[in-house]
């Protein structure tokens, strides 16, 4: 079912910040900010050759990453993304399976236009997993 | 610099069952275990098509997972692994620009049997980033 990883996405406080360190310090291809109001954050995709990491910064109020800042001021590792080439034989499989879908259970579209749905961080030890239908 | 991502560390407080998880709930094709006990951990590699996951178990006394998951019971994502050409000037490079390397600065000989180095996670937005020479 797991197919390619899509992308690591890290929480970061100062996105402009954090953009610069990949930039200069770790000599990555960054792109330019992009503002997503309805997912609640502003992204930069960090590329590399097989995949991406999402550098992602709180935008607006009640941002989905916020109470992970509070707790994790610094930043940090908030998520990875797997797609998968059906989400909702995934779904149903996953559930069959005892593992809980976050929400109503119904793919939500994703910050890349594409069906999502996230996966209960504590069925998986400790990591939240979102999967994209490719 | 930043080359491919070469895997995901996810630290489990039960190799067995998070095996079974990848293996059954998400259908992934995952590796037999491998104890490393000189660093400290045994290893399951989960293979994307693209790169790959290592969930990694304490093994021994003073892993270098164990303080992770005493203040992470359930787990969690533990480190990102980039490759690099050349890790001395990639060291060098990122010394300059104000980035510190833990231990003594000199690369050590990683789980895969090449050189690594670990930098920071303060320095870079919470997230442990290993960079391996591919």
């Amino acid at each position: 079912m797991l197919g390619r990883l899509n992308h690591v996405a890290i929480a970061v406080p100062d996105l402009a910040a954090a953009t610069a360190q990949y930039r200069t310090m770790l000599g990555a291809d960054v792109t330019a900010p992009q503002a997503l109001p309805e997912h609640g954050v502003t992204v930069v995709f960090v590329n590399v050759p097989n995949t991406k990491i999402e550098l992602l910064e709180p935008l607006g109020e009640g941002s989905p990453i916020s109470a992970f800042l509070a707790k994790n001021p610094s930043g940090g590792m908030h998520h990875v993304c797997y797609e998968v080439d059906d989400i909702l034989a995934a779904r149903d499989h996953l559930k069959t399976q005892g593992a809980r879908v976050l929400g109503d259970g119904e793919p939500k579209t994703g910050a890349h236009g594409k069906p999502v749905l996230f996966l209960h961080p504590k069925d998986f030890n400790g990591t939240l997993i979102e999967l994209e239908q490719a």
